[in-house]
């Protein structure tokens, strides 16, 4: 694929991808608009048209378009998969805000907010139901399969978080349960059906799959990581916003793995109990430090975004390769 | 087949079936007891738990079961499908509960209660994807169509209701789209289901699912009766429920059909603006009995009735079948 020439060299992977397949992403959004409508129910394309046109980097679907056509894919479906994925996130940002009771999403208030609970319960439950109906299209049982794990995976992730968050007994791999249920399984299988639908042997599925599920861990690590390093113009997060949400990340998992019994009462107090007083974030950043847990985070989030990179060698090299290459580069790029 | 004969001839059609379907049911409860734990997450199976052992009738799975051996089938699946159907049933009622704020489900506190209403929200997800993973085990891509279908009329019939219950525009038509969507889908998904993975041909197929969608909208509309006229120590209901909560139910639509002004302003006052007074369900019940809503509510669940037996008559005549009609005859027959 010859990627447009009006984007520049220095514009970043996301967009790089974007502009090469805008045509197949314009095709995804009419089908998602198509979708998404309910000839009875107004109140459907009311709540999913406030959360799909606020934008969001729909990076999902990019994905499994883009692995869809580096293994060359020719025929309709990767289309109908892309929106499939698509819902999936939707319906779950939907639930997660009500579960999170958050206030605030792509920069415009919750459908929670805007609507009521009843509303986004209910209509997540649709685009659920929608996105495996659009699935059926395909008459592809394989990718049946795989997203439907993934969408048990997802949901498993976000209880497991739910009852982990606060648990000082939560540990790395526990942690990986967590991020592969909240990111990366809807990353990995994003990539790994756009390989599926193209008939790629198993190899560049199982390349395709480990590069999205690289991608995901890479990218949450990077995002927990900025929690605490960021700077909060650049991310739109406040620095310690986790630490005051009482978020157990990798960063502080490294932390209290490594604690004297002083500082897991500290821990245990402020995460655990919740009791946070004035001077804690700074005693908090001071232990991280102390016991080079952000260090070792970010190297993490670097070995990950090495292994996404790893995975690809095996596929033939083109610019969409290597878009996809730089992607996972990107998202670790900004620790630095 | 042959009926279970320490079975009565008084006993309920329901306690028939269940019966004469004891090993498979057997089989269905192992895979609903298998497939609902969490490796990681015992929250899921501690949530699942107090709803799929609290009971409940299970009449889905086993009107599933009955379609796929009416139909001839001897292979493994149908218990799958049936399990399959009994996930999305509990997904929704986990749901439902969220939703309705509910206080008790089958007369024990609600999951949304004992846990809270992330549990719920989250649980469910868990089980609608369960559900997917369950159907993909079919391989039968047909079934995967009808029952995607089936979730996706459930969810919009919720929502529809959600917005239409308080709305004196609500008619018998958008009632029905409603009934379809919280009762019958399901319903006629699970017995379509059975007749398909017979691999039953087409006029059996269709006239299991006429069975289903007849069998759900009877009772439904019999359950909305029973609401103004039932005997509450019979129902577990008080006389007046759907009133007080401002259900626009069918009898109240079929009276607001025939309101005059001033029967309409009653109408708007109490189910569309929510102002109840001593009295209003007394009036409300004059109303019902002066335009004949009663009479021709009851009528309407003997006519839908009458179309499940008749659905089924063109399937050769043995006792399951047979069990099946007067399953029929029953959800009817409490309204004498």
């Amino acid at each position: 694929m010859s990627l447009d020439s009006s984007v520049s060299k220095a514009a970043k992977p996301h967009d790089v991808l974007a502009a090469g397949l805008r045509d197949e992403m314009r095709a995804v959004n009419e089908l998602i608009r198509e979708r998404m409508a309910s000839e009875h129910a107004p109140r459907i394309p009311e709540v999913t048209a406030h959360l799909v046109e606020a934008g969001g980097k729909r990076l999902r679907p990019l994905l499994t378009l883009a692995a869809a056509r580096l293994c060359g894919y020719d025929g309709p479906y990767h289309v109908h998969l892309a929106a499939t994925v698509e819902f999936i996130h939707t319906a779950t940002l939907l639930h997660d805000d009500v579960v999170d009771e958050s206030q605030q999403r792509r920069g415009r208030p919750t459908a929670n907010l805007l609507w009521d609970n009843k509303s986004s319960v209910l209509v997540g439950d649709y685009l659920f139901a929608r996105a495996f109906q659009l699935m059926t299209d395909t008459g592809n049982m394989r990718v049946l399969r795989i997203l439907s794990n993934a969408a048990a995976t997802i949901a498993e992730g976000e209880v497991l978080q739910m009852t982990a968050a606060q648990d000082l007994a939560t540990d790395e791999s526990i942690y990986l349960k967590v991020v592969r249920g909240k990111t990366a399984a809807l990353f990995s299988a994003a990539t790994e059906v756009g390989g599926v639908i193209a008939g790629a042997d198993d190899a560049h599925v199982k390349a395709l799959f480990d590069y999205g599920d690289a991608l995901g861990i890479a990218f949450q690590i990077a995002d927990d990581l900025l929690d605490y390093q960021g700077d909060s113009g650049a991310t739109g997060k406040n620095i310690g916003d986790d630490f005051r949400e009482r978020k157990l990340t990798l960063p502080v998992i490294k932390a209290v793995a490594e604690a004297d019994a002083e500082e897991r009462a500290f821990w245990s107090r402020t995460i655990e109990k919740g009791q946070q007083d004035e001077g804690d974030l700074e005693h908090a950043m001071a232990l991280l430090t102390k016991h080079g847990a952000l260090d070792a985070t970010r190297k993490d989030a670097f070995g990950w975004s090495c292994k996404a990179r790893a995975a690809l060698e095996i596929l033939p090299q083109t610019d969409l390769r290597d878009t996809l290459i730089e992607l996972s580069d990107y998202v670790v790029a900004r620790l630095n």
